[in-house]
């Protein structure tokens, strides 16, 4: 695209998930002037749910008050493998796709310089710009919902890395040998060991070996995923059941943590995502406490373990600060 | 120091171990123009294993034909923790050293600006600069013998991180729960389960339940070390003992490294130390086939596995580009 600079124009960044498309018209300050937000029908074939982020993109821009004219770029973070370059998304489980150009796409249908990034980098950047981790040169960011991902930033860039796919925290090794299979196809990851998706097998596990849990009378139908907001009652209800669970997760995302410290001397260690969002103090504190234990004292000496600052909104002030940065 | 450029001087770069002490001549086109060595004598105070350092020095410097007045600058790799601004070891449990001015003694020495660093960090970027890896931008070496060390190159750059403390891959916990101890004091380390250290006990271990294997003949004394020699022709003889100790090391190295793989997209994977260079096409193979099988494959993808190439040169190379970029 011939657009070089925004001249003080604003972005929209836009946070394409499995369940919902957000997007946010953003200025060069990093203040959100408008959100718009749309259910992704990931059901729908690839083409649908590319109209949808267009829709979304457009009600956002209006709802600003502007028109697309008015834009410098858009920023959009997508779940992956994609490539940042060309702006594919290889695979996305979640949305049933594979090899989709969601760049190509938006370019057609905007004009607009267009930048795609991986989800969970785009939220570290946002957090880095814009949220916890301002003005903190070397830090890991670590989302813990329905997987783990991650995002790593080294001298105050976001670090990709050589096939541009660095970051995937969740899929640091744990427990090769006997431990759960993970999503991925490998055994002992740590998103297969400390994800909501490994609490609530945790916990069902304690469940169907006859232990009593506040969880059975919190939950509407016994089958349903186990929210983050579910646990959080739960621990409010001092549940042992699941309080086992978490202490579970939460130690071997300390222990992984501890790998990350040692190998990677971050200065932060930022921790976001549902889960830690319903219960960010207990998160941290936990965390901190396993990773400090197993790493270097000379490494882990004043990182700053703190839960991510931007909630929902990381996303799309990621995205945008990624066009901002990249136009 | 005052000086700040070498205006073509050769530097001295030197590699402190345990029990031996290295210094060479390095021209700017990373020539070695001379080599000295002396034993570490470890067991004698700190003090006077200085003053062997300084005198290795003298001799590599005469070795040259050239004086102290010839030399542009020093670099240093030690064993540590350290602290590469200030040039004090913090610990170096081979040396028996605690908060030793290594870089306060040299230049008191030689009036030369000295520049320290750990002994794994400076022999990767040896091998980044002038060995396995040279012009790849992001690699990560590892080193595999008593212990287990590595360095981390992004961007071309060596990477410390926050606290210059980054690239202990050895002690990424891949066994948390039920893992060997590990030196440093935690469980399930990479190096406590891959190291030559474990191999040895993985041996033992096989030994003690009655398994018969040409170890026993090939060591002179049944309690000695077994040396990574020993090792290899232990493997040329089929040996089963020696063969399921190194295939359960390289199966933890590949575990490890496929973590790396889909945390850090590196270009490639340096392995080195001396048990890599007893059987080098062995250890990269089988790193390779563990590590390409769990992890991503399109962040394994074009991934290059390399043995290191400069041997015993690579720690006294490393910190002569070491003091060449940062004088």
């Amino acid at each position: 695209m011939s657009k070089s600079k925004s001249n003080g124009k604003p972005v929209v960044g836009v946070d394409l998930g499995g369940t919902k498309i957000l997007a946010a018209v953003v200025n060069k300050e990093g203040k959100l002037l408008s959100r718009a937000k749309k259910s992704t029908k990931a059901d729908k074939d690839p083409d649908q749910v590319l109209d949808r982020i267009c829709l979304v993109i457009r009600e956002a821009v209006e709802e600003a008050d502007l028109t697309i004219n008015d834009i410098a770029a858009i920023g959009a973070g997508s779940p992956g493998p994609l490539d940042p370059e060309t702006g594919i998304i290889i695979v996305a489980p979640n949305l049933g796709w594979k090899n989709v150009d969601l760049k190509g796409k938006l370019e057609g249908e905007f004009k607009l310089p267009t930048f795609i990034d991986n989800d969970v980098n785009v939220g570290t950047l946002g957090e880095h710009r814009l949220g916890a981790g301002k003005g903190v040169a070397n830090l890991i960011g670590i989302f813990v919902g329905t997987g783990i991902g991650g995002g790593i930033i080294i001298d105050n860039k976001l670090y990709t890395g050589f096939n541009k796919t660095a970051g995937e925290v969740g899929h640091i090794i744990l427990q090769p040998k006997d431990g759960p299979k993970c999503g991925c196809g490998n055994i002992g990851c740590m998103e297969a060991l400390a994800s909501r998706t490994a609490i609530d097998r945790m916990i069902r596990e304690q469940l169907d070996n006859g232990k009593k849990s506040v969880i059975t009378s919190l939950l509407k139908d016994k089958n349903a995923r186990i929210k983050s907001g579910v646990l959080r009652d739960a621990m409010e209800h001092d549940d042992k059941v699941v309080s086992k669970a978490l202490k579970k997760a939460t130690y071997y995302l300390g222990v992984g943590v501890a790998g990350l410290i040692n190998l990677l001397s971050p200065e932060m260690i930022i921790l976001g995502g549902g889960v830690v969002e319903a219960m960010p103090d207990f998160f941290t504190s936990e965390v901190e406490k396993v990773a400090v234990k197993h790493s270097f004292p000379n490494a882990s000496k004043n990182v700053r373990f703190v839960p991510a600052r931007l909630g929902d909104d990381a996303g799309v002030l990621g995205a945008a600060v990624m066009a901002q940065m990249k136009m």
